[in-house]
């Protein structure tokens, strides 16, 4: 899974049926900063940082096989201790905590 | 998902026979600005920003578990509004809304 | 789909058994300029620019749901009109029109 | 499959009701730095180098075809020996040998 | 399918139940560098340049729809030609041709 930002509520009133039943959130993924479109079955506010899944488990985690969705939160990230923020940082990863 | 914008329709007279039924578009990825092709169920127009699935849900978005796709166009974005604009310049977004 | 040009035949002798039915190519893909293997159901020439289908789509593009590819060729360009060159340049894309 | 180092383990208590029974961990790729979250069913301890499985092979290594993971950790990397470190370090890896 | 040089055996002592059967190789990407670790149901020797198959068909490609992997050798290179070196260079290739 991946770490993204809630930015936005995205609006698209031209879509595909079986589009429906769960909000489309515009995130952010942590560290490269590029914006995608998030299927959101838990109920994410704007700022969240969360965790999403792609491939197919993205459309098992939207409640059915049938939901086209690559790309679906799964949880709201609380919080995570690293525990060898040298490293890390050595890794190139550019912030410590994730912490809401 | 992710975000693209139309750009052209694809003329290829050679294919496979159950690549039928729908378009094929020459989209441009947001942000990194890669050329892609996708599969249009939706009707979109040239200039058009619509979101698209990839993995195996673009078989499901293109109407069939049998369509040879891995890009099908799934909606056409209306806009969405940013909570926090600041935070997705410095992110490296190169625009604030998308509205068309 | 992305969108590749066929360079060369790939000779691979020592090979799993249910590789075979169809041609391997080397192909570049455009804008990024990598190499990577597709099969070919289609029939293409040296030279060719095709798009080609990832993810599990490329199975039954393959022609069967157990053939195992990862990247299969759907269609060979004809050619592309892009309605507004001047964004495509201005996102990076590196040539106006693919035209065999 | 690809290289992971082992930084965290994630508290994400509002999450989707079937991703549980296993540990989540932040971990972060070999090479690129980038930090992802992947499902524990090994075991492994903050600071282990281990191998993870993406795709929908994710499902499986997790115990179960609807378990929504697209990356799992399937095994603790002991050591590898690289028989050509001067090639390695040529195409720019950055280190030689990985060993606990 | 992309094209890797294997670098390595993998020793991962502690692993999931299901990934026997068969060795886990080091492979290096050409092009990028970056190292993966590949099924190998082919029989490789280090220094071999192979063709490995990611996405869902990783999985048939080692044998079995449960195997676990997300990249699978298929097939070893024997050589290729290049039908156009000056266009390759152009584009970022580093070499013209493999040959064992």
């Amino acid at each position: 899974m991946r770490i993204f930002r809630v930015e936005a509520t995205l609006v698209a009133t031209a879509r595909i049926g079986n589009l429906d039943h769960h909000r489309l959130l515009v995130v952010t993924e942590r560290g490269s900063g590029s914006k995608q479109v998030a299927v959101d079955p838990v109920g994410c506010k704007i700022g969240d940082w969360v965790i999403a899944c792609g491939s197919s488990a993205a459309r098992d985690a939207a409640g059915s096989k049938d939901y086209p969705s690559d790309l679906t939160i799964v949880g709201i990230i609380d919080y995570w201790d690293e525990a060898s923020p040298g490293d890390a940082r050595a890794a190139g990863a550019s912030g410590g905590e994730v912490r809401r």
